[in-house]
């Protein structure tokens, strides 16, 4: 049907668009704490939003276009999610767009924001990174670069899929992320571009899909901030499209960068797996899952490496999903932990868990027993550098 | 209409209750970890248990015996939950009362458990407390201190009620629990012993009011254990009796019994009072209020007293409550943090949201500005030593 292939770098592989990243003072250090992404032509564009109730300014601004309007800019900076911002919030944005206007000319230009929540954005900063963007820059690894705040590696990726009939497409993204995430803050932003010629409608029901099989599957605080954004950018200049194959690729793609995000989950060591199976439905498994992925105890035992299922099956049975101890059974990847029979962990086994425990990733599968619900969501362990990063974030 | 004094001491201060704890070998150091609370008749008792479906084998032992029965004897043990046991849990207690028989004559002996998740209780070191007890004392500090487990100081209180034709009655508390509060595991247990002549009904209504009003409005770390118990008991020895004055007894132990629990917080270093107001209803104010207790950034810029107010918007926004931005205001005390018109704080305020939160104790009201529903809940901080605790808390 059609190859995918990974390639180096990220959004620079996708013909049409433009991006770069330059620091304007705000962040110490040489990374960028401005940027952009633009397409040479308008593009279609899909996003998803976050579900916190105080959308930041950008989200609004962003929601003020017509539906289906197009667009070939994006504008994003980091220390200041230009959130809780009121009117001025939004005045700020149209401010910077008309002074970009002067340097550059854009199309229904969009901003995205990440930092700290409750305070103005400082335009003459912002606008001043105008007369140092290389507008003609496909420099990718700067973008990624200028959206980090607490991340501690960039996140970017591409895919090339080359269809059975010799025409093929690419698919790039960028994102940051690493604390707040459920999806979440700290902020969770994800940019994709894409020369796929792919029709608007599949982009808004691939995107939902992608989104839900990846971010919306990962929790590193159970926080959800105010900025969270996921945009895909379609400017078609490849001509070429499959719908499976670009479900597939998009669905790595998203799938990739939300596993980044949890190995950067803020202090985080583990990236754990939380299958839940043999629940009532699939809405009930889904409930135990994220309550394990959520849970304070599981996540202080996981850094612990204390195989203590005993915590694992008390955070189901409090998640309030229909569940008993005589068909629940716990593995941690093939080793059975917990069940019916087996509810005292021996020596040997114990010895086991211990080892798996120590790894870098693992999965802890917890099977009710009761019907065919099945869900699977990502989390990390908590560690003492989570608790130093979040009391000395402002400061 | 009455008097309420406040007693040194605890569960000592009741008339024909008695109570110990020994050692018998399962905890280090000179604390109990098995003790009993006995009365010399029979008494009414009320509980409230643990809202996670996986109850622990106490738990089901007590709710096998028909309701509206009468006790004289609660056994209490640390270090084994007697959780996730199955048949062979309640087997145990079985078992451990057969034995207890032969020592000292009881009706309808309860057992109430804390520790570990996942193994069966030692009943030879258990039942060796049997020969060791002193029936006959009245010993609240040992039987307080012998259900402790994280907890670093034993909670008990004691008051006296003088009612207007003269007569009186006292009511007595011990609890313990320091870690997954919500109300939660470490385990949350309390045993309230009255003398006072109060009816069945009564006791079942102002539990539950009681309870509502404390222990559910707490969070250490948002998790709740299998084996959450309260226990009301009543030998109405007395012979006096008020609603109001017992109702009032009872709200005040049990609430501070409560923010014991909380000062208590595993690693905690504040407490803090989360008021939600002008919320369209009480239960929204609920969610909003519990979400606050329980963000992982909210604890986290406690422990850094940072007055980043924003994560406190951005909780109340991802709670998923009825909510914006123009109406919402938020105090620290009686500082005012934000509102529509004030939505940057200026140094001056900013300076004094900082000496606030350097307080041991303080309160964060917000003011949602769209109906008449409010609530208030109470939580702590997340420090180093929280990690910590629950890290290491099996070895």
């Amino acid at each position: 049907m059609f190859n995918l292939f990974s390639l180096k770098g990220g959004l620079n592989n996708v013909k049409g668009f433009f991006c770069d990243g330059v620091n304007v003072g705000m962040k110490k250090g040489e990374d960028g704490d401005v940027a952009f992404i633009r397409s040479e032509v308008p593009c279609d564009i899909t996003a998803r939003f976050t579900s916190n109730k105080f959308q930041a300014a950008p989200i609004k601004h962003y929601l003020n276009y017509e539906k289906d309007f197009k667009t070939d800019f994006i504008l994003m900076n980091a220390k200041n999610a230009n959130a809780m911002t009121g009117e001025k919030g939004i005045e700020d944005i149209e401010n910077i767009f008309e002074n970009l206007k002067e340097h550059y000319q854009v199309k229904n230009p969009i901003m995205s924001s990440t930092g700290v929540i409750g305070y103005r954005l400082n335009q003459e900063k912002i606008t001043s990174a105008f007369s140092k963007f290389d507008y003609n820059a496909k420099n990718s690894d700067k973008t990624a670069r200028s959206i980090m705040t607490t991340d501690s590696f960039k996140k970017e990726l591409a895919f090339k899929i080359e269809l059975d009939d010799g025409t093929s497409f690419n698919v790039a993204g960028i994102c940051k992320g690493a604390g707040m995430i459920n999806p979440a803050m700290a902020t969770m932003l994800c940019f994709i571009t894409t020369d796929a010629n792919i029709p608007k409608a599949d982009m808004e029901a691939l995107l939902t899909e992608a989104t839900e099989g990846s971010f919306n599957r990962i929790s590193v605080d159970g926080d959800t901030s105010t900025n969270d954004s996921i945009m895909l950018l379609a400017n078609k200049l490849s001509n070429a499209y499959n719908k499976e194959a670009f479900r597939e690729a998009l669905n790595k793609i998203t799938f990739e960068l939300a596993m980044m995000i949890l190995k950067d989950g803020e202090g985080a060591n583990k990236l754990v797996a939380f299958e839940v199976k043999g629940a009532k439905n699939d809405a009930e498994a889904k409930k135990a899952s994220m309550a394990l992925s959520n849970s304070l105890l599981v996540k202080t035992a996981l850094f612990g490496e204390d195989p203590n299922w005993g915590r694992i099956a008390s955070t189901i049975g409090a998640s309030g999903v229909e569940c008993n101890d005589s068909s629940l059974s716990i593995h941690y990847d093939n080793l059975l932990i917990y069940s019916n029979e087996e509810r005292e962990l021996d020596k040997e086994r114990e010895n086991k868990a211990y080892s798996i425990m120590k790894n870098s990733s693992f999965k802890v599968s917890c099977d009710l027993g009761l019907g065919n619900g099945s869900y699977t969501s990502y989390g990390c362990d908590l560690s003492y550098e989570y608790v130093k990063i979040n009391a000395e974030y402002r400061t």
